[in-house]
């Protein structure tokens, strides 16, 4: 097979066969091909798409580029969820741990935050001691004495999806749907999961700003899912405004054990027994589905949730104590408040602008490269359709820095709209593809 | 500047700055900006094109990449032609010597052939001792004397191009207009010329098979050559079937000869001609153009156009005994005849299918590291329109392996389809663009 040619026929738009693909990863995976054809073929996907036939193809290959999970010494059912990224989203801190102790297994690998949307590893990272770099060996240690595992990439899983995505990222080829569904559901599906949901996002702080969008990519990664044997669902849910009130890497964290603890926003507690419901569901079937709400609930009320919690914190070498000690995580040294110009009501509350005023104070990265301030960041207090008064706090910056803070403060203020007449809060489930 | 970002801005459909297009051509001939991000770059354009002024900036960057020639200190107008490629296409070779004795400078940088097309460069170098890889320094010095000069692609001439036409060969990008734009004009316009024809080749024989992208093709070169102040138009011309009648390259210099004696055939005949005199008329006006024929049939007729071809061959090293003794060119051992199955006419002559023969005798080039055979060829002795017998030869081929004659002898064989009723030729020149 020729390269060029294969570029070429995915440049006119043409389907390529299974083999053809396979070529291209195999060949990219092992050095063989060389960037500057991959990067091409990418562009011209971006330009011509894929059929669904084709992306399950390449994430095939992407999958088998590397070391696919065997988990099957599990007595449980295998869930993951994975999030295709926004702002204030902390979900997967707590339903790992309330899937297991609800139990069922999550092995769940995750990713960084890169630009506006934050990324889980950074979170679970601000906790002290905390380890996201597990040996599979270790991984599978933990899920098997916790019921949950929490780690980054590593060089075995899926080495066709780290360097294609490293590719991307600097050619202008990051927003296309197949690419984007390969990415995820090669990694998703190397974990030997029996099911998965995904939660796409939709909205300003969403990679995929309108609902279209977002249903697409959904109905790309739900197909490729269950095309190549994992049980999969999506639904589709906000992102025009933060999810939760806490946007930062500790603030977070201590936002997700308020949860488990009961006492988390109402949005974030919600979608987070929503996602772990449909999990649970997923190894059992559809009859269940009001048990596994129901399970879900016990396993929150109980405590057993943040046990869970704590016990995989410690089984990865973080300090456990913070779930019941909020000052030992950090903690930035200044707060400052944004207030309403006026009285009203929260009419809009820009997720994108948030994120990136996060990180601008230094929550998140502008450049891979770039480090992170685990403490800073941003606690909303008032969020779409609430009432405010004139001087009332629309929220409190946590930054360590005071030039940092001033550097974010007009866009802060600007996410905030406070008009006279009240909205409705945009709804948080939009809808489900299975 | 990012380079990302200006990926991004093309593949989304934007126009980029002429700030943008420098950047990019200086980094990516300085090596600063990888093949990785030129490549995806590339593939946008294909995608996306490039607005005139975009094409113009391209080209105006690429051929600022290396030297530019001066050749004020030649006495007369400095001119040139350019065929974007076609089969049977040797019009350089009398062009070059006719423009010269009719008293105006060609400094003429041709290219090699590549799959079914023949090159200027290969078709030179079956003269004996004829080198095309002069030195600018000596290059210069065989214009001034003899009036015409032609040579390869030098490293000091758009070595931006150079480097990207590799690229764009192995990306599955060569054809696009504005890049193909920017790749003749960057070269030809480094040439430091007062007036350039450009003959479009348009038919199953040409890189753009139809008028209409022929068409934009050069009305794209004609706007970007005098945008930047070279005085330019372009004809757009047939290569349906071949140019006159010898297709490889000992073959089509034996034609160029003929041609130069007054006995070529006539279509070729009648477009050198057309060509000299737009390139005369280019440094002039168009009230000289009868004036510029009239050279041209004088240059001609009077053998001072030979004169100057075997002038040029020597000076650049050859045989110029070979425009008397025609012996001492290349000369295949073998002819083999391909024969009209039935009385009739000629109603079609495929170009590209006599092109990719002559390359399967090894006349041509598979890639660019092939070795050419300059004795093998094809010789047509009936073109469309002409009345054939049964068993009467439709052409002759020249070859050194009888093997090579057998794989190709069916393909040129379905080249020619000679039915009962006749057809007019396809006209020679199409239209003219300025």
């Amino acid at each position: 097979m020729n390269v060029a040619e294969i570029i070429l026929k995915k440049r006119d738009g043409y389907a390529l066969s299974a083999a053809e693909t396979t070529f291209l990863i195999e060949g990219f995976t092992n050095d063989r091909i060389p960037d500057y054809q991959m990067s091409a073929f990418c562009m011209a996907v971006f330009h011509r798409g894929m059929t669904h036939e084709e992306t399950v193809c390449l994430t095939n290959a992407m999958r088998h580029s590397g070391s696919v999970l065997d988990l099957s010494f599990l007595p449980g059912a295998k869930l993951d969820k994975h999030s295709t990224g926004g702002v204030g989203d902390k979900t997967s801190l707590i339903v790992a741990p309330l899937v297991a102790a609800a139990g069922a297994y999550v092995p769940m690998i995750s990713g960084r935050g890169l630009g506006f949307s934050g990324g889980t590893l950074d979170k679970l990272e601000s906790i002290p001691g905390f380890s996201v770099q597990l040996s599979l060996e270790r991984f599978r240690a933990v899920l098997e004495k916790v019921g949950c595992a929490m780690i980054g990439q590593t060089q075995e899983i899926a080495p066709a999806d780290r360097k294609l995505y490293a590719l991307r990222d600097v050619t202008a080829t990051v927003e296309s749907i197949p690419l984007i569904c390969a990415s995820i559901m090669s990694k998703k599906l190397a974990e030997g999961l029996d099911g998965l949901v995904l939660d796409v996002k939709t909205g300003s702080g969403a990679f995929m700003p309108t609902l279209e969008q977002a249903s697409e990519l959904a109905r790309s990664l739900v197909d490729t899912g269950n095309r190549l044997g994992t049980r999969t669902v999506a639904l589709i849910t906000d992102m025009h405004q933060p999810l939760g009130k806490a946007v930062g890497n500790s603030l977070e964290v201590q936002e997700a054990i308020d949860t488990l603890k009961g006492s988390g926003p109402q949005d974030l507690t919600l979608l987070s027994e929503k996602l772990s419901a449909r999990m649970l569901s997923l190894s059992r079937g559809p009859a269940e589905a009001s048990q596994a709400r129901a399970r879900v609930a016990g396993a929150l009320r109980s405590g057993k949730a943040l046990e869970k919690f704590a016990a995989m914190i410690a089984a990865q070498g973080g300090d456990p104590r913070i779930v019941e000690q909020p000052a030992l995580l950090p903690r930035a040294a200044r707060q400052e408040a944004i207030r309403s110009p006026s009285n009203g009501f929260v009419t809009k509350l820009d997720a994108r602008a948030i994120g990136r005023a996060s990180m601008g104070l230094g929550a998140g990265r502008e450049t891979v490269d770039s480090a992170i301030d685990p403490s800073v960041g941003i606690v909303l207090h008032k969020k779409i359709s609430d009432a405010v008064e004139k001087g009332e706090p629309l929220c409190t910056v946590f930054c360590n820095q005071p030039s940092r803070f001033e550097q974010v403060r007009e866009a802060l203020s600007a996410a905030f709209v406070v008009a006279a007449d009240s909205v409705e809060p945009p709804p948080l489930v939009k809808s489900l593809v299975e």
